[in-house]
Protein backbone atom coordinates (compact mmCIF):
# COMPACT_ATOMS: atom_id res chain seq x y z
CA UNK A 1 0.00 0.00 0.00
CA UNK A 2 1.71 3.84 -1.05
CA UNK A 3 -1.71 4.62 1.32
CA UNK A 4 -4.24 6.75 -0.61
CA UNK A 5 -6.94 4.89 1.11
CA UNK A 6 -8.87 6.37 4.16
CA UNK A 7 -7.32 4.34 7.22
CA UNK A 8 -10.61 3.10 8.32
CA UNK A 9 -11.45 0.88 4.95
CA UNK A 10 -11.19 -2.56 4.76
CA UNK A 11 -9.89 -4.60 1.52
CA UNK A 12 -12.26 -6.01 -0.71
CA UNK A 13 -10.28 -9.61 -1.23
CA UNK A 14 -11.02 -11.93 -4.54
CA UNK A 15 -10.44 -15.44 -3.18
CA UNK A 16 -9.41 -18.26 -5.27
CA UNK A 17 -10.62 -21.61 -3.54
CA UNK A 18 -9.36 -23.92 -5.71
CA UNK A 19 -11.26 -26.81 -8.19
CA UNK A 20 -13.22 -28.32 -5.77
CA UNK A 21 -12.94 -29.05 -1.87
CA UNK A 22 -10.75 -27.48 0.11
CA UNK A 23 -8.04 -29.55 -0.10
CA UNK A 24 -6.49 -27.95 -3.05
CA UNK A 25 -7.24 -24.39 -1.26
CA UNK A 26 -4.21 -21.98 0.00
CA UNK A 27 -3.87 -21.35 3.89
CA UNK A 28 -3.95 -17.55 2.26
CA UNK A 29 -7.34 -18.41 1.23
CA UNK A 30 -8.67 -19.91 3.66
CA UNK A 31 -7.56 -17.40 6.54
CA UNK A 32 -8.89 -14.57 4.57
CA UNK A 33 -12.46 -16.30 4.57
CA UNK A 34 -12.24 -16.91 7.76
CA UNK A 35 -11.58 -13.53 9.11
CA UNK A 36 -13.73 -11.62 6.38
CA UNK A 37 -16.48 -9.11 7.81
CA UNK A 38 -18.08 -10.30 4.84
CA UNK A 39 -18.22 -13.14 2.62
CA UNK A 40 -19.29 -13.52 -1.13
CA UNK A 41 -19.88 -16.90 -2.40
CA UNK A 42 -22.89 -18.92 -4.58
CA UNK A 43 -24.22 -22.42 -2.99
CA UNK A 44 -21.79 -24.74 -4.47
CA UNK A 45 -18.67 -22.66 -3.16
CA UNK A 46 -20.23 -22.47 0.22
CA UNK A 47 -20.87 -25.79 0.10
CA UNK A 48 -17.45 -27.03 -0.67
CA UNK A 49 -16.19 -24.10 2.27
CA UNK A 50 -17.90 -26.40 4.64
CA UNK A 51 -16.42 -29.09 3.90
CA UNK A 52 -13.50 -28.74 6.11
CA UNK A 53 -15.44 -25.97 9.06
CA UNK A 54 -13.59 -22.66 6.84
CA UNK A 55 -17.30 -21.81 6.72
CA UNK A 56 -19.74 -22.99 9.60
CA UNK A 57 -22.20 -25.15 9.61
CA UNK A 58 -25.75 -23.44 7.91
CA UNK A 59 -27.63 -23.80 11.02
CA UNK A 60 -25.60 -21.86 12.83
CA UNK A 61 -26.25 -18.32 10.72
CA UNK A 62 -29.10 -16.18 11.37
CA UNK A 63 -31.98 -15.35 9.43
CA UNK A 64 -29.79 -12.57 7.83
CA UNK A 65 -26.85 -14.51 6.97
CA UNK A 66 -24.71 -13.94 10.36
CA UNK A 67 -22.59 -15.92 12.27
CA UNK A 68 -20.80 -15.55 15.24
CA UNK A 69 -17.02 -17.06 14.58
CA UNK A 70 -14.70 -18.96 17.37
CA UNK A 71 -12.81 -15.49 17.93
CA UNK A 72 -16.10 -13.77 18.89
CA UNK A 73 -15.94 -11.53 15.27
CA UNK A 74 -19.30 -11.45 13.54
CA UNK A 75 -19.42 -12.33 9.67
CA UNK A 76 -22.45 -12.44 7.34
CA UNK A 77 -22.79 -14.71 4.52
CA UNK A 78 -23.89 -13.55 1.14
CA UNK A 79 -24.78 -15.33 -1.44
CA UNK A 80 -23.14 -14.73 -4.81
CA UNK A 81 -25.43 -16.03 -8.14
CA UNK A 82 -24.91 -15.36 -11.40
CA UNK A 83 -27.60 -12.46 -12.59
CA UNK A 84 -26.82 -10.42 -9.62
CA UNK A 85 -22.95 -9.48 -9.95
CA UNK A 86 -23.09 -5.98 -10.28
CA UNK A 87 -25.50 -5.66 -7.73
CA UNK A 88 -22.83 -7.96 -5.61
CA UNK A 89 -19.62 -5.48 -6.79
CA UNK A 90 -21.36 -2.45 -5.67
CA UNK A 91 -22.28 -4.12 -2.07
CA UNK A 92 -18.75 -5.07 -2.17
CA UNK A 93 -17.13 -1.24 -2.07
CA UNK A 94 -19.85 0.03 -0.15
CA UNK A 95 -19.03 -2.19 2.52
CA UNK A 96 -15.38 -1.94 2.73
CA UNK A 97 -15.84 1.76 2.80
CA UNK A 98 -17.70 0.91 5.41
CA UNK A 99 -14.57 -0.89 7.38
CA UNK A 100 -15.40 -4.73 6.18
CA UNK A 101 -12.56 -7.08 5.09
CA UNK A 102 -14.67 -8.57 2.08
CA UNK A 103 -14.17 -11.61 0.94
CA UNK A 104 -15.52 -12.55 -2.91
CA UNK A 105 -15.23 -16.26 -3.51
CA UNK A 106 -14.03 -17.65 -6.98
CA UNK A 107 -13.53 -21.27 -7.89
CA UNK A 108 -10.58 -22.30 -8.83
CA UNK A 109 -8.01 -19.04 -9.65
CA UNK A 110 -9.56 -16.09 -9.78
CA UNK A 111 -7.69 -14.63 -12.82
CA UNK A 112 -8.24 -17.61 -14.73
CA UNK A 113 -11.68 -17.30 -16.24
CA UNK A 114 -12.65 -16.18 -12.60
CA UNK A 115 -13.96 -13.40 -10.57
CA UNK A 116 -10.74 -10.63 -11.27
CA UNK A 117 -11.84 -9.18 -14.30
CA UNK A 118 -15.39 -8.70 -13.30
CA UNK A 119 -14.07 -7.00 -10.09
CA UNK A 120 -11.77 -4.58 -12.07
CA UNK A 121 -14.19 -3.78 -15.13
CA UNK A 122 -16.98 -2.55 -12.14
CA UNK A 123 -14.49 -1.04 -10.24
CA UNK A 124 -13.04 1.31 -13.49
CA UNK A 125 -16.83 1.63 -14.20
CA UNK A 126 -17.88 2.54 -11.14
CA UNK A 127 -14.26 5.03 -10.80
CA UNK A 128 -14.00 3.05 -7.19
CA UNK A 129 -10.46 4.00 -7.10
CA UNK A 130 -10.87 4.60 -3.22
CA UNK A 131 -11.23 0.86 -2.71
CA UNK A 132 -8.14 -1.57 -2.03
CA UNK A 133 -8.20 -4.72 -3.93
CA UNK A 134 -6.11 -7.97 -3.69
CA UNK A 135 -5.91 -10.76 -5.28
CA UNK A 136 -5.75 -14.31 -3.71
CA UNK A 137 -4.50 -16.65 -5.91
CA UNK A 138 -6.18 -20.23 -6.32
CA UNK A 139 -5.36 -23.51 -8.06
CA UNK A 140 -6.58 -23.26 -10.82
CA UNK A 141 -8.70 -26.80 -12.67
CA UNK A 142 -5.47 -27.18 -15.61
CA UNK A 143 -3.16 -27.92 -12.44
CA UNK A 144 -5.72 -29.90 -10.46
CA UNK A 145 -6.86 -31.96 -13.16
CA UNK A 146 -3.26 -32.55 -14.79
CA UNK A 147 -1.70 -33.54 -11.30
CA UNK A 148 -5.04 -36.55 -11.40
CA UNK A 149 -3.85 -37.76 -14.89
CA UNK A 150 0.14 -37.60 -13.84
CA UNK A 151 2.14 -34.68 -15.58
CA UNK A 152 1.23 -33.81 -18.92
CA UNK A 153 1.79 -30.32 -18.50
CA UNK A 154 5.62 -30.62 -17.75
CA UNK A 155 6.18 -29.13 -21.00
CA UNK A 156 4.87 -25.64 -21.87
CA UNK A 157 1.34 -24.97 -21.91
CA UNK A 158 -1.37 -23.24 -22.68
CA UNK A 159 -5.41 -23.03 -21.52
CA UNK A 160 -8.04 -21.44 -23.58
CA UNK A 161 -11.40 -21.38 -22.61
CA UNK A 162 -14.01 -22.52 -25.30
CA UNK A 163 -17.07 -19.84 -24.16
CA UNK A 164 -17.41 -17.52 -27.03
CA UNK A 165 -20.23 -15.77 -25.05
CA UNK A 166 -17.71 -12.46 -24.96
CA UNK A 167 -15.04 -13.48 -27.42
CA UNK A 168 -15.57 -14.11 -31.04
CA UNK A 169 -15.02 -17.82 -32.45
CA UNK A 170 -12.37 -16.59 -34.60
CA UNK A 171 -10.35 -15.80 -31.74
CA UNK A 172 -10.39 -18.77 -29.89
CA UNK A 173 -10.13 -20.82 -33.85
CA UNK A 174 -6.55 -19.02 -33.61
CA UNK A 175 -5.46 -19.30 -30.60
CA UNK A 176 -5.96 -23.31 -31.11
CA UNK A 177 -4.53 -23.58 -34.24
CA UNK A 178 -1.34 -21.51 -33.28
CA UNK A 179 -0.90 -23.78 -30.11
CA UNK A 180 -1.33 -27.36 -32.22
CA UNK A 181 0.89 -26.23 -34.66
CA UNK A 182 3.81 -25.07 -32.11
CA UNK A 183 3.38 -27.86 -29.40
CA UNK A 184 2.10 -26.48 -26.85
CA UNK A 185 -0.26 -28.38 -24.59
CA UNK A 186 -3.24 -26.96 -24.96
CA UNK A 187 -6.22 -27.33 -21.59
CA UNK A 188 -9.44 -26.49 -22.51
CA UNK A 189 -11.98 -24.43 -20.30
CA UNK A 190 -15.57 -24.57 -20.83
CA UNK A 191 -15.75 -27.58 -22.38
CA UNK A 192 -19.82 -27.95 -22.62
CA UNK A 193 -19.41 -25.41 -25.18
CA UNK A 194 -17.58 -26.03 -28.70
CA UNK A 195 -15.79 -29.05 -27.24
CA UNK A 196 -16.22 -31.19 -30.50
CA UNK A 197 -15.47 -28.06 -32.85
CA UNK A 198 -12.12 -27.22 -30.89
CA UNK A 199 -11.23 -30.72 -31.26
CA UNK A 200 -11.90 -30.75 -35.00
CA UNK A 201 -9.39 -27.79 -35.25
CA UNK A 202 -6.57 -29.19 -33.38
CA UNK A 203 -6.99 -32.09 -35.36
CA UNK A 204 -6.33 -30.40 -38.42
CA UNK A 205 -2.75 -29.54 -36.58
CA UNK A 206 -1.81 -32.54 -34.61
CA UNK A 207 -1.60 -35.80 -35.21
CA UNK A 208 -4.49 -37.86 -34.31
CA UNK A 209 -2.60 -40.36 -32.05
CA UNK A 210 -1.56 -37.64 -29.75
CA UNK A 211 -3.17 -38.20 -26.09
CA UNK A 212 -6.36 -36.36 -24.65
CA UNK A 213 -7.36 -36.36 -20.93
CA UNK A 214 -10.94 -35.91 -20.40
CA UNK A 215 -10.81 -34.64 -16.50
CA UNK A 216 -13.95 -34.71 -14.61
CA UNK A 217 -14.75 -32.28 -11.34
CA UNK A 218 -10.84 -32.09 -10.47
CA UNK A 219 -11.12 -31.41 -6.64
CA UNK A 220 -14.44 -32.43 -6.42
CA UNK A 221 -14.40 -35.91 -4.99
CA UNK A 222 -18.43 -37.31 -5.46
CA UNK A 223 -19.55 -33.74 -4.80
CA UNK A 224 -19.14 -33.00 -8.80
CA UNK A 225 -21.92 -33.29 -11.67
CA UNK A 226 -20.35 -36.50 -12.22
CA UNK A 227 -17.90 -37.27 -9.29
CA UNK A 228 -13.88 -37.00 -9.99
CA UNK A 229 -12.88 -38.97 -12.72
CA UNK A 230 -10.15 -38.47 -15.47
CA UNK A 231 -10.11 -40.02 -18.64
CA UNK A 232 -7.57 -41.31 -21.39
CA UNK A 233 -8.11 -40.85 -24.97
CA UNK A 234 -6.58 -39.84 -28.19
CA UNK A 235 -7.33 -36.45 -30.34
CA UNK A 236 -8.71 -38.99 -33.10
CA UNK A 237 -11.44 -40.25 -31.09
CA UNK A 238 -11.85 -37.29 -27.97
CA UNK A 239 -15.01 -36.42 -29.88
CA UNK A 240 -16.57 -39.50 -29.96
CA UNK A 241 -16.50 -39.14 -25.84
CA UNK A 242 -19.21 -36.27 -25.33
CA UNK A 243 -21.02 -38.23 -22.44
CA UNK A 244 -17.93 -37.73 -20.59
CA UNK A 245 -17.56 -33.72 -21.11
CA UNK A 246 -20.86 -32.47 -18.81
CA UNK A 247 -20.39 -29.01 -17.85
CA UNK A 248 -18.06 -26.47 -15.82
CA UNK A 249 -16.23 -29.20 -13.76
CA UNK A 250 -15.20 -30.81 -17.12
CA UNK A 251 -11.07 -29.78 -18.53
CA UNK A 252 -9.81 -31.10 -21.80
CA UNK A 253 -5.97 -31.93 -21.67
CA UNK A 254 -4.79 -32.02 -25.32
CA UNK A 255 -1.17 -34.00 -25.31
CA UNK A 256 1.86 -33.12 -27.81
CA UNK A 257 3.48 -35.47 -29.92
CA UNK A 258 5.98 -36.00 -27.70
CA UNK A 259 3.35 -37.12 -25.00
CA UNK A 260 2.31 -40.76 -24.26
CA UNK A 261 1.37 -43.05 -21.23
CA UNK A 262 3.31 -44.78 -18.61
CA UNK A 263 1.58 -47.99 -16.75
CA UNK A 264 2.35 -49.47 -13.52
CA UNK A 265 0.67 -51.97 -11.38
CA UNK A 266 -1.56 -49.00 -10.34
CA UNK A 267 -3.07 -46.91 -13.22
CA UNK A 268 -2.00 -45.48 -16.10
CA UNK A 269 -0.14 -41.92 -16.13
CA UNK A 270 -0.36 -39.30 -19.07
CA UNK A 271 3.32 -37.81 -18.95
CA UNK A 272 4.62 -34.89 -21.39
CA UNK A 273 8.49 -35.35 -20.73
CA UNK A 274 10.32 -31.60 -20.10
CA UNK A 275 12.73 -31.90 -23.44
CA UNK A 276 15.18 -34.27 -24.94
CA UNK A 277 16.97 -35.24 -21.63
CA UNK A 278 17.56 -38.58 -20.09
CA UNK A 279 17.98 -40.31 -17.05
CA UNK A 280 22.03 -39.21 -17.22
CA UNK A 281 21.26 -35.70 -17.35
CA UNK A 282 19.49 -35.10 -14.60
CA UNK B 1 -5.77 -47.63 -7.06
CA UNK B 2 -6.89 -50.66 -9.18
CA UNK B 3 -4.58 -52.52 -6.92
CA UNK B 4 -1.42 -54.53 -8.41
CA UNK B 5 0.95 -52.83 -5.98
CA UNK B 6 1.59 -54.81 -2.36
CA UNK B 7 -0.68 -53.53 0.39
CA UNK B 8 2.59 -52.90 2.48
CA UNK B 9 3.91 -50.42 0.00
CA UNK B 10 3.79 -47.14 0.58
CA UNK B 11 3.36 -44.00 -1.93
CA UNK B 12 5.57 -42.02 -3.67
CA UNK B 13 4.02 -38.37 -3.77
CA UNK B 14 5.41 -35.63 -5.67
CA UNK B 15 4.45 -32.50 -3.76
CA UNK B 16 4.27 -28.95 -5.21
CA UNK B 17 4.61 -26.45 -2.10
CA UNK B 18 3.49 -23.03 -4.21
CA UNK B 19 6.39 -20.07 -5.21
CA UNK B 20 7.42 -19.74 -1.64
CA UNK B 21 6.32 -19.46 1.98
CA UNK B 22 3.64 -21.89 2.87
CA UNK B 23 1.17 -19.37 2.46
CA UNK B 24 -0.13 -20.26 -0.96
CA UNK B 25 0.77 -24.49 0.00
CA UNK B 26 -2.60 -26.44 -0.30
CA UNK B 27 -3.68 -28.02 2.83
CA UNK B 28 -3.27 -31.37 0.87
CA UNK B 29 0.58 -30.53 0.58
CA UNK B 30 0.94 -29.53 4.15
CA UNK B 31 -1.09 -32.74 5.30
CA UNK B 32 0.99 -35.57 2.86
CA UNK B 33 4.22 -33.19 4.10
CA UNK B 34 3.41 -33.74 7.95
CA UNK B 35 2.19 -37.20 7.64
CA UNK B 36 5.21 -38.58 5.28
CA UNK B 37 7.73 -40.99 6.51
CA UNK B 38 10.04 -39.50 4.72
CA UNK B 39 10.56 -35.67 3.53
CA UNK B 40 12.79 -35.18 0.86
CA UNK B 41 13.69 -31.22 -0.10
CA UNK B 42 15.84 -28.70 -0.87
CA UNK B 43 17.26 -26.31 2.01
CA UNK B 44 15.53 -23.42 0.62
CA UNK B 45 12.11 -25.49 0.66
CA UNK B 46 13.32 -26.60 4.06
CA UNK B 47 13.50 -23.33 4.97
CA UNK B 48 9.88 -21.94 3.52
CA UNK B 49 8.34 -24.95 5.27
CA UNK B 50 9.74 -24.41 8.35
CA UNK B 51 8.02 -21.15 8.55
CA UNK B 52 4.10 -22.09 9.37
CA UNK B 53 5.64 -25.29 11.32
CA UNK B 54 5.29 -27.93 8.63
CA UNK B 55 8.32 -28.99 9.01
CA UNK B 56 9.45 -28.91 12.85
CA UNK B 57 12.69 -26.48 13.36
CA UNK B 58 16.26 -27.17 12.43
CA UNK B 59 17.29 -28.14 16.19
CA UNK B 60 14.73 -31.23 16.60
CA UNK B 61 16.19 -33.71 14.31
CA UNK B 62 18.88 -35.93 15.11
CA UNK B 63 22.13 -35.95 13.26
CA UNK B 64 20.33 -39.00 11.11
CA UNK B 65 17.83 -35.79 9.86
CA UNK B 66 15.09 -37.72 12.05
CA UNK B 67 12.50 -36.05 14.32
CA UNK B 68 9.60 -37.36 16.05
CA UNK B 69 6.36 -35.80 14.94
CA UNK B 70 3.67 -34.51 17.69
CA UNK B 71 1.44 -37.55 16.95
CA UNK B 72 4.56 -39.66 17.51
CA UNK B 73 5.56 -40.67 14.17
CA UNK B 74 8.60 -40.48 13.16
CA UNK B 75 10.01 -38.62 9.90
CA UNK B 76 13.19 -38.80 8.01
CA UNK B 77 14.63 -35.36 6.50
CA UNK B 78 16.38 -35.68 3.29
CA UNK B 79 18.25 -32.80 1.32
CA UNK B 80 17.77 -32.70 -1.88
CA UNK B 81 20.61 -31.15 -4.25
CA UNK B 82 20.27 -30.65 -7.88
CA UNK B 83 23.43 -33.00 -8.70
CA UNK B 84 21.77 -36.03 -6.27
CA UNK B 85 18.17 -36.09 -8.08
CA UNK B 86 18.49 -39.91 -10.12
CA UNK B 87 19.85 -41.04 -6.33
CA UNK B 88 17.62 -39.55 -4.56
CA UNK B 89 14.50 -40.93 -7.06
CA UNK B 90 16.05 -44.41 -6.55
CA UNK B 91 16.15 -44.33 -2.77
CA UNK B 92 12.28 -42.85 -2.61
CA UNK B 93 11.46 -45.70 -4.88
CA UNK B 94 13.64 -48.20 -2.51
CA UNK B 95 12.00 -46.54 0.93
CA UNK B 96 8.24 -47.00 -0.79
CA UNK B 97 8.83 -50.26 -1.30
CA UNK B 98 9.73 -50.72 2.63
CA UNK B 99 6.49 -49.30 3.13
CA UNK B 100 7.09 -46.00 3.99
CA UNK B 101 5.17 -43.24 2.41
CA UNK B 102 7.61 -40.81 0.26
CA UNK B 103 7.14 -36.92 0.35
CA UNK B 104 9.01 -35.05 -2.80
CA UNK B 105 8.65 -31.73 -2.47
CA UNK B 106 8.94 -29.19 -5.60
CA UNK B 107 8.54 -25.65 -5.92
CA UNK B 108 5.34 -24.57 -7.39
CA UNK B 109 3.32 -27.30 -9.27
CA UNK B 110 5.03 -30.36 -9.84
CA UNK B 111 4.51 -30.68 -13.11
CA UNK B 112 4.64 -26.68 -14.43
CA UNK B 113 8.61 -26.63 -14.36
CA UNK B 114 8.60 -28.81 -11.59
CA UNK B 115 9.94 -32.51 -10.42
CA UNK B 116 7.15 -34.90 -11.92
CA UNK B 117 9.08 -35.09 -15.04
CA UNK B 118 12.00 -36.64 -13.26
CA UNK B 119 9.82 -39.18 -11.45
CA UNK B 120 8.51 -40.49 -14.31
CA UNK B 121 11.17 -40.50 -16.35
CA UNK B 122 13.12 -42.47 -13.35
CA UNK B 123 10.33 -44.72 -13.12
CA UNK B 124 9.98 -45.68 -16.80
CA UNK B 125 14.02 -46.32 -16.59
CA UNK B 126 14.11 -48.18 -13.85
CA UNK B 127 11.05 -50.35 -14.54
CA UNK B 128 9.71 -49.08 -11.06
CA UNK B 129 5.78 -50.20 -12.07
CA UNK B 130 5.29 -51.49 -8.80
CA UNK B 131 5.87 -48.24 -7.28
CA UNK B 132 2.37 -46.17 -6.54
CA UNK B 133 3.02 -42.27 -7.55
CA UNK B 134 0.70 -39.38 -6.92
CA UNK B 135 1.37 -35.91 -8.00
CA UNK B 136 -0.29 -33.53 -5.45
CA UNK B 137 -0.70 -29.93 -7.27
CA UNK B 138 1.05 -26.73 -6.21
CA UNK B 139 0.31 -22.78 -6.75
CA UNK B 140 2.68 -21.98 -9.80
CA UNK B 141 4.82 -18.84 -10.40
CA UNK B 142 2.34 -18.10 -13.19
CA UNK B 143 -0.68 -17.68 -11.03
CA UNK B 144 0.82 -16.10 -7.51
CA UNK B 145 2.67 -14.03 -10.06
CA UNK B 146 0.12 -12.99 -11.49
CA UNK B 147 -2.19 -12.16 -8.16
CA UNK B 148 0.35 -9.86 -7.03
CA UNK B 149 0.13 -7.46 -10.11
CA UNK B 150 -3.89 -7.80 -10.56
CA UNK B 151 -5.66 -9.93 -13.09
CA UNK B 152 -3.46 -10.40 -15.63
CA UNK B 153 -4.22 -13.60 -16.90
CA UNK B 154 -8.30 -12.91 -16.99
CA UNK B 155 -7.94 -13.76 -20.92
CA UNK B 156 -6.50 -16.97 -22.32
CA UNK B 157 -2.45 -17.49 -21.05
CA UNK B 158 0.58 -19.75 -22.00
CA UNK B 159 3.62 -20.40 -20.25
CA UNK B 160 7.32 -20.52 -21.76
CA UNK B 161 9.78 -21.75 -20.49
CA UNK B 162 12.93 -20.34 -21.43
CA UNK B 163 15.70 -22.59 -20.69
CA UNK B 164 17.55 -23.89 -23.55
CA UNK B 165 18.97 -26.91 -21.75
CA UNK B 166 16.80 -29.41 -22.66
CA UNK B 167 15.03 -28.26 -25.93
CA UNK B 168 16.56 -26.56 -29.11
CA UNK B 169 16.04 -22.50 -28.85
CA UNK B 170 14.38 -22.76 -32.29
CA UNK B 171 11.11 -24.57 -30.35
CA UNK B 172 11.43 -22.06 -27.74
CA UNK B 173 11.40 -19.17 -30.28
CA UNK B 174 8.39 -20.84 -32.23
CA UNK B 175 6.28 -21.23 -29.28
CA UNK B 176 6.70 -17.45 -28.50
CA UNK B 177 5.98 -16.45 -31.89
CA UNK B 178 2.75 -18.29 -32.10
CA UNK B 179 1.68 -17.47 -28.73
CA UNK B 180 2.41 -13.91 -29.38
CA UNK B 181 0.49 -13.34 -32.89
CA UNK B 182 -2.02 -15.46 -31.46
CA UNK B 183 -2.53 -12.74 -28.75
CA UNK B 184 -2.01 -15.47 -25.61
CA UNK B 185 -0.54 -13.32 -22.24
CA UNK B 186 3.12 -15.13 -22.26
CA UNK B 187 4.47 -15.96 -18.84
CA UNK B 188 8.01 -16.58 -19.23
CA UNK B 189 9.72 -18.89 -16.67
CA UNK B 190 13.62 -19.61 -16.50
CA UNK B 191 13.88 -15.68 -17.33
CA UNK B 192 17.89 -15.84 -16.33
CA UNK B 193 18.38 -17.03 -19.73
CA UNK B 194 17.57 -15.68 -22.70
CA UNK B 195 15.31 -13.07 -21.40
CA UNK B 196 16.14 -9.87 -23.94
CA UNK B 197 16.45 -12.41 -26.58
CA UNK B 198 13.04 -13.39 -25.80
CA UNK B 199 11.23 -10.20 -25.92
CA UNK B 200 13.19 -8.99 -28.84
CA UNK B 201 11.20 -12.26 -30.46
CA UNK B 202 7.68 -11.17 -29.06
CA UNK B 203 8.48 -7.54 -30.04
CA UNK B 204 8.72 -8.46 -33.64
CA UNK B 205 4.95 -9.78 -33.30
CA UNK B 206 3.39 -8.05 -31.02
CA UNK B 207 3.31 -4.04 -30.44
CA UNK B 208 5.79 -2.52 -27.61
CA UNK B 209 3.14 -0.45 -25.85
CA UNK B 210 1.72 -4.06 -24.94
CA UNK B 211 2.48 -4.16 -21.03
CA UNK B 212 5.18 -6.67 -19.25
CA UNK B 213 5.41 -7.20 -15.80
CA UNK B 214 8.22 -8.49 -14.08
CA UNK B 215 7.80 -10.39 -10.68
CA UNK B 216 10.33 -11.36 -8.61
CA UNK B 217 9.90 -14.22 -6.03
CA UNK B 218 5.94 -14.20 -5.79
CA UNK B 219 5.08 -15.43 -2.56
CA UNK B 220 8.31 -15.41 -1.02
CA UNK B 221 7.75 -12.00 1.27
CA UNK B 222 11.55 -11.03 2.08
CA UNK B 223 13.04 -14.57 1.98
CA UNK B 224 13.74 -14.56 -2.03
CA UNK B 225 16.82 -13.14 -3.76
CA UNK B 226 15.66 -9.28 -3.94
CA UNK B 227 12.69 -10.27 -2.19
CA UNK B 228 9.08 -10.19 -3.36
CA UNK B 229 8.14 -7.18 -5.83
CA UNK B 230 6.76 -6.28 -9.31
CA UNK B 231 7.20 -3.88 -11.55
CA UNK B 232 5.07 -2.98 -14.74
CA UNK B 233 6.81 -1.91 -17.41
CA UNK B 234 6.22 -2.33 -21.84
CA UNK B 235 7.05 -4.70 -24.42
CA UNK B 236 9.65 -1.78 -25.70
CA UNK B 237 11.31 -1.48 -22.28
CA UNK B 238 11.83 -4.62 -21.11
CA UNK B 239 14.93 -5.89 -22.20
CA UNK B 240 16.37 -2.45 -20.11
CA UNK B 241 15.53 -4.12 -17.03
CA UNK B 242 17.89 -6.68 -16.66
CA UNK B 243 18.60 -5.85 -12.96
CA UNK B 244 15.37 -6.66 -12.09
CA UNK B 245 15.31 -10.05 -13.69
CA UNK B 246 17.97 -11.87 -11.23
CA UNK B 247 16.99 -15.64 -11.14
CA UNK B 248 14.80 -18.69 -10.65
CA UNK B 249 12.25 -17.01 -8.46
CA UNK B 250 11.74 -14.18 -11.82
CA UNK B 251 9.16 -14.73 -14.37
CA UNK B 252 7.77 -12.19 -16.89
CA UNK B 253 4.11 -11.84 -18.09
CA UNK B 254 3.80 -10.30 -21.41
CA UNK B 255 0.13 -8.89 -21.68
CA UNK B 256 -1.96 -8.67 -24.91
CA UNK B 257 -3.12 -5.28 -27.11
CA UNK B 258 -6.09 -5.65 -24.53
CA UNK B 259 -3.57 -5.62 -21.24
CA UNK B 260 -4.70 -2.20 -19.54
CA UNK B 261 -3.35 -1.00 -16.32
CA UNK B 262 -5.83 -0.05 -13.98
CA UNK B 263 -4.89 2.50 -10.81
CA UNK B 264 -6.67 3.32 -7.90
CA UNK B 265 -5.45 5.79 -4.52
CA UNK B 266 -3.29 2.76 -3.64
CA UNK B 267 -1.38 0.78 -6.01
CA UNK B 268 -1.56 0.08 -10.14
CA UNK B 269 -2.79 -2.94 -11.53
CA UNK B 270 -2.57 -5.11 -14.36
CA UNK B 271 -6.22 -5.97 -15.77
CA UNK B 272 -6.09 -8.53 -18.87
CA UNK B 273 -10.31 -8.00 -19.67
CA UNK B 274 -12.09 -11.83 -20.44
CA UNK B 275 -13.49 -10.28 -23.65
CA UNK B 276 -14.85 -7.83 -25.42
CA UNK B 277 -17.97 -7.48 -22.45
CA UNK B 278 -19.05 -4.27 -20.31
CA UNK B 279 -20.56 -4.08 -17.00
CA UNK B 280 -23.80 -4.33 -18.67
CA UNK B 281 -23.18 -7.71 -19.92
CA UNK B 282 -22.42 -9.22 -16.30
Amino acid sequence: MTGGTPEEYGTLYVVGIGPGLPDHMTKRAKDVIETADCVIASNLYQKFLREDGTLPPEEEFDDDGCVTRDDGHEQQLVRSSMGRQIELAREAFERVRAGEDVAHVSGGDPSVYGKSDLIFTMAREEAATDVPIEIVPGMTAALGGAANVGAPLCNDFCTVSLSDKWRGWDEIEEKLRAAAISSFVIVLYNCWRNYEKAIEIVREERTDDAYVAIVNDAGRADTGRNGEDQFVTTLGEAADHDDKVSGMGTSLIVGTHETDTWSNDDRTYLVTPRGGRDVADF
